[in-house]
């Protein structure tokens, strides 16, 4: 184990009884060892399963928001165990939708309410958590209960020790009623496994109720059929982050079961339903906001009932052919084994050779990249769209969950090096949604048929640049440069005509004026990138050509809009007013009301990815922008402003540097442009070493739907995309020993880090294919042509 | 006029103010010369367009629970003015549903809150209104304001005078903001044309929470989509009387909105749409449980603003596609037109020969017979079916709103006569019902996709029997007979389990187990003879024969059930207990929780449509059994039993006869099976006369989707269906003097009533194509072979 897991100060007390670690690595293997351990294991060990290294508890407790459960990679699928989501205190009282519980799983939560179908990937902000299962023996309880009283409900206490999760699989024992549980999944669908004890009055429950971020009313609608005793189907329509969201299922029993029933929390019982008959025992439709139904069987001792439940956002029919598509038998262990192997075959792509903990992590943030966008379209292509009507993806596969203010950053970018198939996929997956818009938007924050514009930027469009740039030529450039050129000048959204008129936002009209103002502007820059591309391409035609050309100028110039936020005399990002003065009092420490979302000016004086030289200039030339950098790392946040910084942990900061939020995540990278690079090499390791650890909590701040992640894989292989939409790499410093790498074109590029160790952090030269690198960067096409990419590292700068 | 409008006590003031009567007919004419204006009416008029005999007023007060607004001839679109739906009270408190608006409309009210879409015809409960439009100038009052105070609302107050109704075609002037309103409708879609005063804000109000039996909470999510200037889309589901209702629509303006907006009575913008701009104006996408939205105009005197809106239930796109297709146009004038064209081409099926007043009810009667089903497909053939799930009628035109406790009497028999396609293709409607039914169950009172359970009895077995035995072929027999058996066999029906073990239904399981027990030894009748027509068919094939015959005899024998539920003591019918013992105490008159549903035991006590042989039998023989009709219709029924009975007025009684409602409707023909006859034919004319009446509250009780106006076609021809499922009609007395009916296979039927006049309404022979009939029944395919059928009347018995 590395050194950093053990200065952990408290580590946590069950890292070590993971099922899967005691058996996978020797409890006893001490920290003296590792030497031993990294000579070990820097033999090839390529023929160990790589997802043995992926722990998916990492993040899972505090800020990280990851969920342990099954899924296969970019699967609609999500089937995990929710430990609570709080629509309720103790005291009963209502409580409004719960942070914490984002991704439905907090790690020292003591309880599992049950194993939900949908979940967000290390988020922010939340929804989903659709059908909600859980096995249950004895007398029937139909509602959840409470932490503090899981006997009183169907919720069930668990211990870490039972739990065991792995790519595509998640197990563990339900102490109440003595119940094994397994879960795995497929692209559409879940697969669950419940081992039960001697019982005459065994039960599956299903809570269409619960959902993540849930508040009192959440659920508009909610459907069950009975169709026969092995199969029923229905749906929810809810409206929570995602104003109106429609999800389906079908769900099959391995074994009739032998009564049924379900109890309404509203009145929503058939109307006029006067008959003698009893419309909640043994009647086969249910209907209403708030149902909870129960399926009954008797077991025997270690008696396995299994479910098989596919998902779908058209239609019954349509999750149920998902299902039969996807799930033809009864085979678990066949199902499981499958997710398996197709994890296998995506951690695969990258093989490293590092220390066991960097392995960890490195496979980890790999597993957690390919978690989000999940794919968004049923077996025979149809999905419901943005315009909440049906649509079917002809000629791409479509997919949904955009985090675009996190994910265009690296996650994105790491998606057209290594997934160019599914990048161009994705890019027509937003312009679909670009298509279906009332707002003719292409997505900010878009996830199963909703925009929730949450955050800020149009940075859909530096995901389409980055795209075209680097070559990926499936989707249609001149419709691509017109949904950018649209969304860019939409009137619609937040500030964009007062930015076109200004030239910056005007703080007066916008509380995140100045990082609004400097987001645009990057975007604008990716928007002109794409203009270029698509303006220098033979193929556009010669009408097309000049079209983008005209706008390539155009949106070069409104790149440089940030230098209209740029205070001259504090020398710092300032939200600036109608009237052209800036917003006094101002405080560039604090993240609280200074014209910043999610970040302070400190930070976000070095958002210009686009023109780096440009930014150094106007905070008075090399020199000083070196010092502010070094200030940026050093200095102590107080206690005051920390308070103010979202979604991060007091870890997830180096000094002021928050790398538990986004606006930050290429400022390390900016020493690459001053004459001390070395500074950049250093802090790769520095922040590749601390923040993300092989623990519960070893995520310093929410993964943001893998960018956190995406992050980390690029780093720890030597570069990173400081200004995405442009071919340009920057080199930082490997963190693995060796990488091979299976690039999409069938390449492969090997990266090797010769005479790295945990001194050896500092790059002496790169050599690409045995050519001296000249600069600090590396252009793209450099990269898909294979072959060799050599660090050699040294323990002095 | 005849003579019994001028004797109804208190003629509506605004009788002869309708602009179309005004116009159509001498505003003076007095009764004294009516006698030559029957001349004149007698001579050939079928060149006198039959629309203008249609007074869509009838019935729109109090009971008859009919609307006045604009459709086609089974059009999905009823485009008509609501009045009023309270949900509530004038001191803002809530008020339950209320039965009075049924149809949205009632006669009496002096404002109009809007234009639905949506309606149903004469029905006792209710659910529709949707997508409520209402024109307004000047200040913008998005509530509809209270009946007491219309100026504080969009609602507006309106004369009578001012309102022409006319088949496919409605207007009225809004008295408040001075606009004349048009609507016209489509099978889909409705069109509306306003006429506006000169104004600076003109507006089209576009109501979401509006509906009928509209209650806090029905709307569970609605949904606008603003497309551009001219085209708005969008939807809502609501929970009604259907439990689970989607609607959408598209909308098109003749003129661009300058401007619109919209209110949320929740809070359900965007969630964390915190930008400046306001979702609240100018913002394409509004969403939400209770909204209301405006689209503005300025206009000049006399404009007039056009609106087109296509409505489907499948998706917002459907919707759009049948608008396109129906009204591809904004001439108005042109969708009116054809629309009464369409009417024409119904209404000239059969061409009478009689006074104006019979004309008119005559008519309308038949107006409202072709009102209820409704095509339920869009112009692709999609619709959403009871499964909730979206279907293709393939080789048959869907239909939905079956009131079929009321309609199996008298309307689908009118249709398996008249209309044998439409006839087959609602069969074929009932069966996709029952493909998609989770209780595998033929509908029982089943609209838009909803089962509602209202009523007894499975009494589309009886017009699915009707249908095959008069020889209507375009379904599948096999399959159709396997709906019958398994809905007549259904465990979760009201009381069929029991019925089948005990062969009644026992009172202390159903409060309605004594109907229900005859009800369903009816619809056993009506199941034997399809059994038996499909066994008897050779092109069934021997297996299917065989099995049919084994169900007929099964069949018959569950026909005989309703002898279980008769007392010999008190020769009534009456409710059985488990235990063999009768209900006590029992009163006959009352329909009180006496075990009869809508109707007391000495009416009840009459309902054996298929045996009334053995009825009398069990009555004591023809002499007692007429003396025993001779009562109902004389005695007198205290006011504290008229007070129980339901959907009737006063009018609507002869003696304990409750002609307002269904189960009593084939008893007057009852005595054509004793030594008097004369008393049907006597006692049908009276009925014609008196609860048909050419006046607002002219029906004696809800029309009942048609079954009361189908009642009056038969009846006013000479013959009625008394038990369906047979191809037997039972003659009673022509009310016209000439009928000439187009039969749907060429042929023409000239039905003529020698002598008859008021006084002589006694039948003294029939003849059909000149042969005497010896009984007093005319079999189907005697109808059908056209010719003629000639009554000869006299002034005695």
């Amino acid at each position: 184990m590395n050194k950093l897991s053990l200065l952990n100060k408290k580590p946590p007390d069950s890292f070590f009884k993971f099922r899967y670690f005691t058996t996978s690595l020797p409890r006893y293997l001490p920290f003296r060892f590792s030497l031993f351990a990294f000579l070990i294991l820097s033999l090839p060990t390529f023929s160990q399963p790589l997802t043995r290294y992926v722990n998916p508890f990492i993040g899972t407790k505090e800020m990280g928001h990851t969920f342990p459960g099954a899924c296969v990679p970019f699967g609609f699928v999500q089937l995990s165990p929710d430990t609570d989501t709080i629509p309720y205190d103790k005291d009963g009282k209502y409580n409004p939708p719960v942070y914490r519980y984002c991704a439905g799983y907090q790690y020292d939560d003591r309880t599992i309410v049950g194993f939900s179908h949908t979940h967000f990937n290390g988020t922010g902000h939340s929804d989903l958590g659709d059908f909600l299962i859980m096995p249950e023996t004895g007398r029937l309880m139909l509602d959840p209960g409470t932490a503090d009283h899981p006997e009183k409900g169907y919720r069930s206490a668990f211990r870490h020790e039972t739990e065991k999760a792995e790519p595509g699989y998640y197990a563990v024992r339900l102490d109440d009623d003595s119940i094994k549980a397994e879960l795995t999944a497929t692209t559409r669908c879940g697969f669950h496994r419940y081992t039960f004890p001697q019982a005459d009055s065994a039960r599956i429950i299903l809570d269409m109720i619960h959902g993540i971020y849930n508040y009192d009313g959440k659920v508009l609608w909610a459907y069950i059929r009975v169709v026969n005793d092995t199969l029923i189907t229905g749906y929810r329509i809810t409206s929570g982050w995602g104003r109106t969201r429609y999800m389906y299922f079908a769900l099959a029993f391995s074994k009739p079961f032998n009564d049924y029933g379900w109890r309404s929390g509203d009145k929503t019982g058939y109307r006029g339903f006067w008959r003698r008959f009893s419309q909640y025992r043994g009647f086969p439709e249910m209907a209403g906001k708030k149902i909870r139904a129960w399926f009954g069987f008797s077991t025997n001792k270690g008696e396995q009932v299994k479910l098989k439940i596919g998902l779908s956002a058209v239609s019954m029919e349509g999750a149920l052919a998902n299902l039969v598509a996807e799930i033809p038998h009864w085979d678990f262990d066949k199902t499981r084994k499958e997710a398996r192997e197709s994890w296998e075959q995506e951690l695969s792509k990258i093989r490293i050779d590092a220390d066991e903990d960097r392995k960890i992590n490195f496979y980890t943030a790999f597993y957690h990249v390919l978690m989000n966008p999940v794919i968004y379209e049923d077996v025979d292509g149809r999905y419901r769209g943005l315009d909440q009507e049906i649509h079917t993806a002809k000629s791409f596969t479509n997919y949904t969950i955009f985090s675009l203010w996190d994910t265009y950053r690296a996650l994105h970018p790491l998606y057209t090096w290594l997934y160019p198939k599914r990048s161009g996929d994705m890019v027509n997956s937003m312009l679909a949604h670009f298509d279906q818009s009332a707002e003719k938007m292409l997505p900010v924050w878009a996830f199963h048929g909703n925009e929730d514009w949450c955050m800020s930027g149009y940075h859909s469009v530096s995901v389409i640049a980055d795209a075209w740039v680097k070559g990926i030529r499936s989707f249609d450039p001149e419709k691509a440069l017109r949904a950018c050129l649209t969304t860019s000048t939409n009137k619609y959204y937040e500030g964009i005509t007062d930015y076109m008129k200004f030239n910056y936002v005007p703080y007066d009209q916008d509380a995140s004026s100045a990082s609004v103002t400097l987001e645009y502007a990057y975007d604008d820059y990716a928007i002109a990138r794409l203009a270029e591309a698509v303006s220098d391409d033979s193929a556009s035609g010669p009408l097309l050509q000049m079209f983008a050309g005209s706008e390539t100028a155009k949106y070069l110039k409104r790149s440089a809009n940030y230098k209209n936020v740029f205070d001259y005399h504090t020398g710092f990002m300032r939200p600036k007013k109608i009237d052209g003065t800036f917003k006094i009092p101002f405080d560039p420490l604090s993240t609280s009301n200074q014209g910043f979302i999610e970040g302070n000016s400190w930070n976000y004086s070095f958002h210009v990815p686009q023109d780096v030289p440009g930014l150094i200039a106007l905070m008075g030339g090399e020199k000083a922008f070196t010092r502010r950098l070094d200030s940026l790392f050093t200095m102590h946040l107080d206690d005051k402003y920390f308070a103010e910084t979202e979604d991060v942990t007091r870890e997830g900061l180096i000094g002021n540097y928050v790398h538990g939020n986004e606006p930050s995540h290429h400022i390390p990278y900016l020493y690459n442009w001053t004459s001390q690079p070395w500074k950049t090499q250093e802090m790769i390791h520095r922040i590749i070493g601390t923040m993300y650890r092989n623990a519960p909590d070893g995520l310093c701040g929410n993964d943001d739907c893998g960018q956190m992640s995406a992050w980390y894989i690029f780093s720890a292989l030597g570069f990173y995309p400081v200004c995405p939409g442009t071919d340009v790499y920057n080199t930082g410093s490997p963190c693995v020993n060796k990488a091979v790498i299976s690039l999409p074109n069938g390449k492969t590029l090997t990266i090797t880090a010769t005479g790295l160790s945990r001194r050896n952090v500092y790059v002496r030269s790169i050599k690409l294919n045995n050519q001296l690198l000249t600069g600090l960067v590396i252009h793209h096409h450099e990269l898909m042509e294979g072959g060799s990419l050599v660090f050699e590292m040294a323990g002095k700068p």
